[in-house]
């Protein structure tokens, strides 16, 4: 095996539902770095960073080559796996985003059923359809891409405001994507958005696959998502919001 | 006048002796974003900064070209103008450096009289005339590039741990690469380390010329640096490490 393809499964077999993979999501190569040297490992990057960094809006706000070229600084300044959020695959068509991301050494990404062009859900069945292409696209490279697919349904009314008592009855369209997404042959899924404790372990339990939830700041712990049966627990943007919270806080007591 | 030519005057005019020039130094897009909304009429860049973010390490450790590449992404997000830290030129001419600095839109630049080929100091009268080989290439191209000489005679004993008491002896040879530097036709010389006050304020009374002092954790305060007769105020890399600190200190409270 190749190096990149034993961190694919090195990666893969970080998915323990129970015992999650950690991922505090890191947005440039000094962030990435220092996720390595506090233990963690696995580096996933954020879009939400990464394009901000770069002066860009997330959400394929940032041209994709200029996103991929983000995440080869990563991959090059760590030793450990990386997952790399690739947001909506940035209109290319399978084999396309197959190669960029084998270019850049990408042992998984995070692929999202948004629609980058409209805002709006892609068909469930032609996104399933989508990511069978992407995974057949890789095999023929022998490449065990880690794939993580996005489930964005909750996202237009978290937007919205509502919490998750409000949007509980999206929770058979997200298990609907989920099943059809495991079908197609990805890792693991990522309903983004708070989940409420009883919903989550439903869930879990309905999907029988490895699941990714976001640990928010006033969520469940790691350890209370770990004891639901989460497999993988990503912090988002998060940690990039608190840092340039904290720059700007410092700006502004920089004259005192 | 081209917009460039405007920031480079605008930025030029802002180097004023006893109300200094205050630069929160960004290393990306997000970090310029913010000094901007902070208020700030100017961005500078950090090469420290912006060289972990890239992955390497300061004092051209990066190629020269990711650095002024991650330079242009910075011009790029903001409408100010923007002093490039471009360390000792990066080993290119004087021309060369001038059509890459003018390519990324920097209104300004840092200089620094530190050989990167062996970490020492470039003999001063060389430098002189490397930099007056700068602004004849940036007059030949209309560029009123502001340039800001770093004068690097105190790192190595700084590096060692000595406080500016101890390296008092060294200000003759800063003061007469200060003149020399001027003479060349820079706009400001930075004599980059921690200075004791009666000190700074002779040099920046022989030199006659606008001077760039670091703003160091436990130095004086840009009042008082102002006070002194100080032009421009840095933060060097000192807000990227404290964004670094913080980051490292939420990874280690993740799991809490």
């Amino acid at each position: 095996m190749t190096e990149l393809q034993q961190q694919c499964e090195l990666l893969r077999s970080l998915h323990r539902p129970g015992n999650p993979l950690l991922l505090p999501n890191a947005w440039d190569a000094a962030t990435a770095r220092a996720v390595v040297a506090a233990g963690y490992p696995v580096v996933a990057t954020t879009s939400g960073g990464v394009a901000a960094s770069l002066g860009y809006e997330d959400h394929e706000g940032a041209p994709g080559d200029e996103m991929l070229a983000a995440a080869a600084r990563i991959v090059r300044a760590v030793d450990v796996p990386v997952s790399v959020d690739a947001e909506g695959g940035y209109r290319m068509e399978p084999a396309e985003i197959v190669e960029a991301l084998l270019a850049v050494g990408a042992a998984g990404c995070n692929l999202e059923d948004t629609d980058h062009r409209d805002g709006g859900l892609r068909d469930p069945g032609v996104h399933a359809e989508w990511l069978i292409a992407i995974r057949e696209a890789a095999a023929a490279r022998d490449y065990p891409l880690v794939i993580n697919a996005r489930i964005d349904v909750f996202i237009a009314p978290f937007m919205a405001g509502a919490g998750p008592e409000a949007y509980a009855e999206l929770v058979p369209e997200a298990t609907g994507r989920a099943k059809a997404y495991f079908d197609a042959g990805v890792d693991c899924v990522y309903p983004i958005g708070p989940w409420e404790s009883d919903g989550l372990a439903a869930f879990v339990s309905e999907v029988q696959g490895p699941v990714n939830i976001t640990c928010w700041p006033q969520g469940q712990s790691p350890a209370e998502l770990a004891s639901l049966g989460v497999a993988r627990v990503s912090w988002a943007t998060f940690l990039h919001v608190d840092a340039m919270t904290r720059f700007e806080a410092q700006l502004s007591t920089l004259q005192d």
